[in-house]
């Protein structure tokens, strides 16, 4: 990138300009490697010391929507990001700017509502800072959370039976020919419901975000064992963390549309707008790579759990493809590319 | 504070507003104490599990000035905030929210230079996010840092002749009486020089930001030994650091106002716009509370340090009195009150 450019929103927007830059323009500005999984693996933690570190900010307008808000958003994202590597998430440090002349009352939910999923996760917030801004400065509150974990006490032994490359995390780079694609339930809740929101469609159906942190998920996949990698597939949706996945990993991923989870509401919603579901962000979904004598066990617990009740295989790990390649509804194949961005800003 | 009420500046201005606001609105809304130092202390960092985790979003306009940058910034108060708990500084996350239409140029100069921070130091940058918004709801680039950290290895031996009632971290609530109170240097710097480069008053002499990782500083200090509890006064200033100091450990502060290092152009400028040195923030400065015996000796190691040329003893803890109480230039005391806020906003 030269230096008279611009930032444009494709560059924070998750899909493969945001990659290029990162890697070309931001990363080579910052200290090579340190610690067992370093930035430049653009992962969705780092990990050094044996501590697991994540940082996001959240900049979600609307600030409140069905099935969530600023607060659940951030606090989950986080806790999935630790779990995604294969942690156990111990605690968060949550930053909050605000505009001058927010009101109270929507602070309160904000927070009550992370409050909750620390509660119901047990992960506590234990660092925090507090800053205001002019009102023509910034026009909704933004909340960084970064989240450190431990690696989960079932890491062992799931990754004996995983058979990956990386025999201590869930790292993008770790999926083997013959994995099963586990998708824990459907896709694109989340980024339909912000769009549908924000310009007020009004869509009919049950118009939810899907925002829930993992834990329950990862807890059940994790004990029965085989999980080489897992990904959260949050801006830019299932096709760019499945693209990811593949170009880090250097195979390819054979996915079937059909068995791919999508409410009709998303459907119809994503039909009428010209968004593909599956590259729309999700706040409540998990993708795994399971070794194939696992695959069919670890789904079935999954599925026991209160966020994997829609979970399904959908796909199969290749080396003799190359990127991500779908078969179609009508009994077809085509590349699913990553996209350049997601279509939806500001969705998380 | 009541649901209709609304955010104002001061909540996040670093004094006795934003404290108790912190206090009574929001820590009830989340989980009871967690960790070694829980977020309830509202200290510099926290601690849980022995890993010291800190985080601050930084919102300083201009993001560039004299004597440092947004980047640089966020870096430096990261680092001083584990170091100001007895941590060693082990990895920073990243996280950025720029407004569109950004110049890359603004982006480079800011992240080469927190780049800087973390070469100097060693501390890695580990983990990142990336986010963009419209230019019409974000005016000038956020940067979250969150930062990990270990125990000093030099703790237990410092802590052993420092007496005090925390044996581990060097906490605001561990001065003890007869306590000195160590300045590591000048204060003023930073709050004066952003508050001139934004209203273009181009006062004379060397206006300079005091910037500064006090990695330095503090290994000095703490090899030495003796060294009770540490704050770096960012906003707020000295003022509001020594107060909580004072009011955290249930004890009084004296301080001489002559020892207290003032440059002529803060001394100045402050006495021109009416705004008290003491009350505006430091982003290159620690406040030490050390053992008696061992004082005049830490000075000495500070003083040969880059950060700690400066540094002098400005006081003394003393259990007959209550808060901050300054013996005046003219030889009159008056007391130091916690400010309200920082008179300058966004300076951090």
């Amino acid at each position: 990138m030269e230096d008279h450019e611009r930032i444009s929103m494709e560059h924070g927007a998750g899909g493969e300009i945001m990659n290029t830059f990162l890697k070309e323009a931001i990363l080579p500005l910052f200290m090579k490697a340190t610690g067992e999984i370093p930035i430049e693996y653009m992962d969705d933690s780092a990990v050094i010391d044996d501590i697991v570190l994540t940082i996001d900010s959240h900049t979600v307008k609307p600030v409140i929507f069905p099935g969530g808000d600023l607060g659940s958003l951030a606090m989950c994202g986080t806790i999935n990001d630790l779990l995604a590597l294969g942690a156990l998430p111990r605690a968060i440090g949550l930053a909050l700017v605000m505009p001058e002349g927010l009101e109270f009352s929507q602070l309160k939910t904000i927070l009550v509502s992370a409050s909750e999923v620390s509660h119901k996760t047990g992960v506590a917030v234990i660092a925090g800072d507090t800053k205001v801004v002019g009102n023509r400065d910034l026009d909704t509150p933004i909340i960084t959370t970064a989240g450190i974990g431990r690696r989960h006490p079932f890491m062992d032994a799931n990754l004996e039976r995983a058979g990956g490359r990386n025999t201590r995390w869930l790292s993008d780079n770790n999926l083997n020919p013959g994995d099963k694609i586990i998708l824990t339930g459907s896709v694109g809740d989340h980024g339909i419901t912000i769009l549908s929101e924000r310009e007020g469609y009004g869509f009919e159906g049950d118009v939810s975000s899907d925002i829930s942190a993992l834990t329950d998920v990862m807890d059940a996949a994790l004990a029965r064992g085989g999980v080489a990698a897992a990904k959260d597939p949050t801006r830019g949706g299932i096709a760019n963390a499945l693209n990811e996945f593949a170009r880090k990993s250097n195979v390819g991923i054979e996915v079937e549309e059909t068995s791919i989870p999508v409410k009709d509401w998303v459907a119809s919603a994503g039909e009428m707008l010209g968004i593909d579901p599956f590259s729309v962000g999700n706040e409540g979904k998990m993708l795994l790579a399971v070794h194939p004598s696992r695959a069919q066990k670890v789904l079935e617990c999954i599925r026991e759990t209160e966020n994997g009740r829609d979970a399904a295989v959908i796909g199969i790990v290749r080396e003799d493809i190359k990127g991500v390649v779908l078969k179609t509804a009508v009994g077809g194949t085509r590349i699913l590319e990553p996209p350049v961005g997601d279509p939806v800003p500001r969705i998380c």
